[in-house]
């Protein structure tokens, strides 16, 4: 009868409730959760418990499709890492192709200057500082480094390629200081974006890009 | 009979152990035990709790010296503060004062150069993330950002003034990119050591440096 009843049960279930759950759309969803509970809160408060919460699952749904909390952080990081990277990559193709895109607005992609880049960083300076004492995260949080150097690297090729950057500069000199530069620029627009307006990076910038001919 | 008890005990405590603390090492003691939970472990870890062992101190003792968690944590930035500030003051004193020293010289004592500054700079970027959703640390942060364009605006003016920068430079839009390119070095150097060495770090500043004539 126990298992009759069982049966009967696990028989309403698969026809009523069906629960067929997109595990990719699952993830999506529980990554914006962590996004969420880290820009509002800080990485340190994107617990199981609170991303179940702000996801409005159960624990165990979270637990189901992610092994562990840093299993959970790492997805999260790599979907900002894709998001930002297509972006990025849509704007590299351009520079290639030699369309005449300007600098100041393909670098722009990885700056604070609207709300959705200012929660990018946010998370970027978040992940990236957890990185220091969870190395596990580090490999990822390396990915978004690199990226900017890519950039950055693209960037000024094509600048001295076109005449706008001096021909005989140091570039990988360069590229590492135009990286830090906005690295600077992205850490003072998310720490302090009342100093670091949104003008003022870009102000900032341009003058850089300018300076390098 | 357990007041007598209670006396007695008073008594042989004030005179075997009188226990004369100076209030001001004291809490220096535990700023520093902030200081190495924050660097070894990140600054969410630096519980009373945690700190309290690190500082082989019970914890009631340190809420003796501090009101609350964020009263000892503001304690430690600002002890961290005034540490960073001597040293750029003596600097920006002997800039005043005319003498020949190299600007990158300077700016050095802000950058993760060796251990000690790296420490502390990775404990200014631990409070500074905090301030983020810890309003009360951020007017602490806001001096460490503002330390930082003070020395870049002494830097700055100097070079302008013994003819190492040119003299049509904006010094305002200088010192805010000098500022930035320091800010950025620095996270770079914090969570990516093997990438951003000291060696980089400072090459990268010289060809800051030496672009502005």
């Amino acid at each position: 009868m126990t298992l009759l009843l069982k049966l009967a049960g696990s028989c309403y279930k698969e026809e009523v409730s069906p629960r067929v759950v997109d595990p990719v759309a699952r993830r999506q969803h529980v990554a914006e959760a962590v996004f969420r509970v880290v820009v509002r809160d800080g990485v340190e408060q994107a617990s199981l418990r609170n991303v179940a919460v702000e996801a409005g699952l159960a624990i165990g749904s979270i637990r189901h499709y992610f092994d562990s909390h840093d299993a959970m952080i790492i997805f999260a990081v790599e979907a900002l890492v894709d998001s930002i990277g297509a972006r990025v990559l849509a704007h590299v193709e351009a520079l290639s192709a030699g369309e005449g895109r300007p600098a100041v607005r393909v670098l722009s992609e990885v700056l604070p200057l609207d709300g959705r880049r200012r929660d990018e960083a946010v998370l970027w300076l978040a992940f990236a500082t957890a990185a220091r004492t969870r190395p596990g995260l580090l490999p990822h949080a390396e990915r978004l480094y690199d990226g900017v150097r890519f950039i950055c690297d693209k960037v000024v090729r094509r600048m001295v390629a076109e005449g706008t950057a001096a021909a005989d500069l140091d570039v990988q000199l360069e590229v590492e200081r135009l990286a830090s530069l906005l690295d600077g620029l992205t850490v003072d627009g998310v720490l302090h974006p009342d100093r670091m307006t949104p003008e003022l990076t870009v102000s900032v910038l341009e003058r850089h890009l300018g300076s390098l001919r």
